[in-house]
C-alpha cells in the first residue's frame, strides 16, 4: 500500500472517532444546559458507551499498524521524512492520542466516563446545597481515577506531571512553580500598593439588571465582535464553557446574575475567545485532529485575551457602553464609560474564581495548583480540603469563604477529574500577554480599532498568526514562532502594573 | 450456558444497541430545535456513524447464536416454552428487529442514514422557499431507499406492505383500503351534512396572540394533564414530535403561530399524549425493547385520544377556559368556555392537515396513503407528485392548494423515508375510540372528572390497561386484550357523527 493510502485510511479512523467524540460532546452539552432532572443516570451510561466505542475505534490495531508503517513511532512520532509536513504534524498528534488511549485499558475508560457523569452530578446538588460531604466520595474517586490515569501514561517526578502534560505538553510541576512563585510575589506587592489607594465606585453595578435585557446585549456584543451564530450558539449554564460538536458547530454556554451586571457580559466574551479559536482552524486541517487548540493554556489565552485585554479595556467600553446603557437606561444614566471602565476593573481580594480581576485571579490559580498538586500526590487528605482551602485564601489572597460553595466546590473541574488543568488559565494569562505585545506592534492602531468596534483586524491577525497552525505545534514552539520568545511572565506583569497604576494613581 | 445467563447476555446487547438508538435521537433533537444552520452536514456524518454502529451490535453473530440458543426463530420467535412469558415477549421483539436488521447491510443503513439527514435539511428550505423542486431529488432518493428495504425485507403483495408492517404489523395496503373506503365515504357524508349549516364564530382565534404567553398557557396546561418535567420537556420545532432520549427524558416539541391560538394548544396536548405513553412504561420493561409502543397506530391512538376526545370536548374547556382568558384578556374578554369549544371544533375543508378538524382529518390522510401506495409501488412519477396532491384534495376534500408549501411539502415525514406512516394516524383515530369506550364503561364519571381538571383517572386507567404492556402484544392483539373486539370504524363514526350533529344541530 502507498503512503497516500495509509494516510487516507488513517485519516477515516480519525475522522470517525472524532464523530464519536463529537456526539458524547452533543450529549455532554445537553447534558449541562436542557436535561431533566432525572434523565442524567442513563446519560451517563450513554456516554460511557459511547467514549468506550471512540476509545476503542482510536486503539484499534488498524492504528498502531498504520501510525508504524508510515514511520511513527513514540521516538519518531513525525513519521517518514518525505512525507508532506501537514501529514508529519498529523502523525505526531495522532501518535500522541493514540499512545496516550492504548495505555488506558477500555473498561478504565468506561468506568471513568460513568463515574464522571454522576461525579458532575453530584456536584451540581453539593454546591446548591452547600454540603461538601455529598460530593466528597464522588471527588476522591475522581483523584483515584486521575492518579491511575498517570499510572497508565507514566511520569517524570510524580503523577501530577503525568496530568500537567495532557493540558499543556511539556509543562511539568517544578516548571510551573518555577513562573508562579515569583508571579505571586509580584502581583502581592501590586495588590498591596492598590490596597493602599481609594476604591473607584462600583455600587452601580450592584443593582436589578433584567436578565433579558443582559441577554439581548450579550448578543448583541455577540455579532459586533464577530461570533458567527450560523455556526454556534449561546445557551445559559451553571458553569459557563464552549464545545465544539462539529467543524461549523462551535457552542458557548454563559449565565447571568440578576445583579452584578459584568459577569455575565465577561463570561460571554472569555467563551467567545475560546470559540473564535475552535471557528478559525483552516480549511486544510478542520476534518482531522489537527483542527485543536495546542494546548489549554494556549486556549486560554486566546479567551483571556478577549475578556481582558480587550473586553476590560478603556477603548472598548467607549464602543459598547453607549449599547449597554440604552439596555439599563435606570440604573446606568448618571456613569459615564470611564465610570464603568473602573468600576469593572477594580482590584479587590475575592472568593470566586470566574468574577477575579485580573491582579488577584492568577492568584486564585496558585491556591487551586498547590492544593491540586498535593491531592494528586496524595499528601493532603481530600477530606481536609476545605479547611485546607481556607488557609491557602488567607495567605494568598487575606480572605477566607464562609461556606464551601463559596470555596472548595465553586468550580466545576475537580468534579469532572480535571486534574492539572487549572494552570492554565494562568498560563493563559502570560501567554496572551506576549501574544499581545506581538500584535500591537504589527498592528499599532488597535486600540482606535477598538473604540471604533472594529475587530477584524484582531480576529485576522489571531486567525493568521495562531490559528492557522492548530495543534500542529507545541506551545512552547508555537509561542517561539509567533513571538520569538519563551515563556515569560513580563509582558503580563508589565501590562497589569501600567494598566492598574493609572486607575488607582501610584 | 444456562438460559438465564444466555438471556443477560441478550439483554446487555440490547440494553447497548438502544443506549445507541438514544444517543443518535439526543443528536436528531438538537438537529430539530438547537443546530445551528451550517453544522448540519457534519451532523448527518454522525448520525450515519452511530446509526451504523448501533445496527452492527444489534446484527452481530453474538445476538442471533444467542437467539437461537433460547430457542428463537423466524418461525418460532418467542423461543422455549419453559422460559418466563415476560422473556418469551422479549424474544419475539428482538428475532423482529433483528432479522429486519440483518437483512438490510450496514452501508446502506448507513447510506440512508446520512441521506436521511440531508433529506430533512432541504426539505425544511424547500417548505421556505415554497420549491419543490429543491426537494425533488431528496425525495426520488427516500422513495428508492424505502422501495430498497421492502425489498431487503420481503413483502406479500407489493413493496409498500412490506413498510406498513413496520409501524402496523400484519396490516397491508388491501386491510386497510377495506376500512378506510368506507371510513372516507361516511366522513364525506358527515362532511355534506355539516357543510348544510351556519358555522360557529371562530373569527376571534384569529387574533394577535403574544406568543410567550401561549408557551406560558401550554405550560400550566402540561402541568395539569400531569407532564412530569423531572422526566421530560418541551422545546419549540418546525414540526412537533416526542422523543425518548432516555427511559426518563422523554421530549417533546411544539410550535405556536402568532394568529391561532389553538394550533399551539393541540400540538402540545398531542406530543403529551405520546410522551405519557413513552413515560407510563411499567419498571419491569423499561430497560428493554419491550419498553416501546405497540405499533405506530396505538401510539397515535394515544395522542389523538388526548388532543381530540379530552382536549377538544366541552368538559376540557369547561376547566381549562379561564386560565386562557387570564392570559388573553383583550382578544378573549366577550367570549365563553361554550363559545370556545364551538369555535375549535370548527369543521372546514381545509390544506394543512396537522390543522384539520376531527371530520376532515381523515380525509387527509387517504390522500396521503393513497399517493404514497403508488409512489412505492412505482406507478405515479414523483415529479408529477404536486399535481396529483391537487387532485386529490379537490376529490377528498374538495379544496386545492395554491403552493406546494401548503400542500405536498407541509410534512415533513416523507422526506424522512417513513412512508407508510400516514395509515397509523387514521388507525389511531379507530383504536382510541375503541379503548375510550371501554374507558368510560369502567370510568363512568369520567366527564365530572375532566370538566374538574382531575386528570388521574384517564392516566391510571390508560397506564394499566394499555402502557402496561408496553410492546408485548400485537397491535391486534392488545386491541382485543383491552377492548374484547377487533378493529372497527364504528365507534370513531358514533363519536364524531353524534359530537358534530350536537355542535351543527340536525
Amino acid at each position: 500500500m502507498g503512503s497516500s493510502e495509509l494516510l487516507e485510511k488513517l485519516h477515516a479512523i480519525d475522522r470517525e472517532s472524532r464523530y464519536l467524540e463529537r456526539s458524547a460532546a452533543v450529549l455532554r452539552w445537553d447534558q449541562e444546559t436542557y436535561l431533566p432532572e432525572k434523565g442524567v443516570e442513563e446519560r451517563s451510561e450513554q456516554l460511557a458507551l459511547l467514549e468506550g466505542i471512540a476509545h476503542q475505534k482510536l486503539t484499534s490495531p488498524d492504528t498502531g499498524r498504520l501510525l508504524s508503517e508510515l514511520g511513527s513511532t513514540p521516538e519518531n512520532p513525525r513519521g517518514d521524512e518525505k512525507l508532506p509536513e501537514l501529514e508529519r504534524d498529523f502523525l505526531k498528534v495522532l501518535r500522541r492520542n493514540y499512545d496516550r488511549a492504548v495505555k488506558l485499558p477500555g473498561e478504565f475508560v468506561s468506568d471513568v466516563a460513568r463515574a464522571e457523569g454522576l461525579s458532575q452530578a453530584a456536584w451540581v446538588s453539593a454546591k446548591r446545597d452547600n454540603n461538601f460531604s455529598a460530593f466528597l466520595p464522588h471527588l476522591v474517586k475522581m483523584i483515584d481515577f486521575s492518579r491511575q490515569r498517570a499510572f497508565y501514561w507514566g511520569y517524570k517526578d510524580n503523577p501530577y506531571d503525568g496530568l500537567l502534560d495532557i493540558y499543556e505538553s511539556g509543562m511539568g510541576a517544578e516548571a510551573i512553580s518555577e513562573v508562579f512563585t515569583p508571579l505571586g510575589k509580584r502581583l502581592k506587592d501590586l495588590l498591596k500598593k492598590i490596597s493602599s489607594r481609594p476604591q473607584p465606585d462600583n455600587s452601580f453595578l450592584d443593582e436589578d439588571y433584567d436578565i433579558e435585557n443582559q441577554a439581548c446585549f450579550s448578543r448583541d456584543l455577540l455579532k459586533r465582535l464577530g461570533f458567527d451564530t450560523s455556526r454556534g450558539r449561546v445557551d445559559i449554564s451553571a458553569h459557563p464553557f464552549t464545545t465544539t460538536l462539529g467543524s461549523d458547530d462551535i457552542r458557548i454556554t454563559t449565565r447571568y446574575l440578576k445583579r452584578q451586571v459584568q459577569s455575565g457580559i465577561f463570561s460571554t466574551i472569555h467563551e467567545a475567545g475560546h470559540a473564535f479559536y475552535e471557528m478559525g482552524f483552516p480549511e486544510e486541517i478542520r476534518p482531522s485532529s489537527l483542527a485543536d487548540g495546542a494546548s489549554m493554556g494556549i486556549h486560554e489565552s486566546q479567551s483571556r485575551l478577549w475578556e481582558n485585554v480587550i473586553g476590560r479595556s478603556r477603548a472598548f467600553w467607549e464602543a459598547m457602553y453607549p449599547a449597554l446603557r440604552s439596555y439599563f437606561p435606570g440604573a446606568l444614566s448618571r456613569y459615564t464609560a470611564e465610570d464603568f471602565y473602573r468600576a469593572i476593573n477594580l482590584v479587590e481580594p475575592s472568593l470566586i474564581r470566574i468574577e477575579a480581576d485580573e491582579v488577584t485571579y492568577s492568584l486564585h490559580i496558585i491556591v487551586r495548583f498547590e492544593l491540586e498538586r498535593e491531592l494528586i500526590q496524595g499528601s493532603l487528605d481530600p477530606a481536609k480540603l476545605p479547611g485546607f482551602w481556607r488557609e491557602k485564601m488567607k495567605e494568598l489572597l487575606g480572605v477566607q469563604p464562609e461556606t464551601d460553595a463559596e470555596g472548595v466546590l465553586q468550580d466545576v473541574h475537580w468534579s469532572m477529574g480535571s486534574f492539572g488543568y487549572f494552570p492554565s488559565y494562568a498560563l493563559g494569562n502570560l501567554y496572551g500577554l506576549q501574544f499581545w505585545e506581538k500584535l500591537v506592534s504589527e498592528v499599532p492602531d488597535v486600540e482606535q480599532q477598538i473604540a471604533q468596534s472594529n475587530f477584524a483586524p484582531i480576529r485576522d491577525w489571531l486567525k493568521e498568526t495562531i490559528y492557522v497552525w492548530g495543534r500542529r505545534k507545541e506551545p512552547s514552539d508555537l509561542l517561539k514562532i509567533v513571538t520569538g520568545k519563551n515563556l515569560s511572565a513580563e509582558p503580563f506583569l508589565g501590562y497589569v502594573e501600567s494598566k492598574y497604576s493609572g486607575i488607582y494613581g501610584f
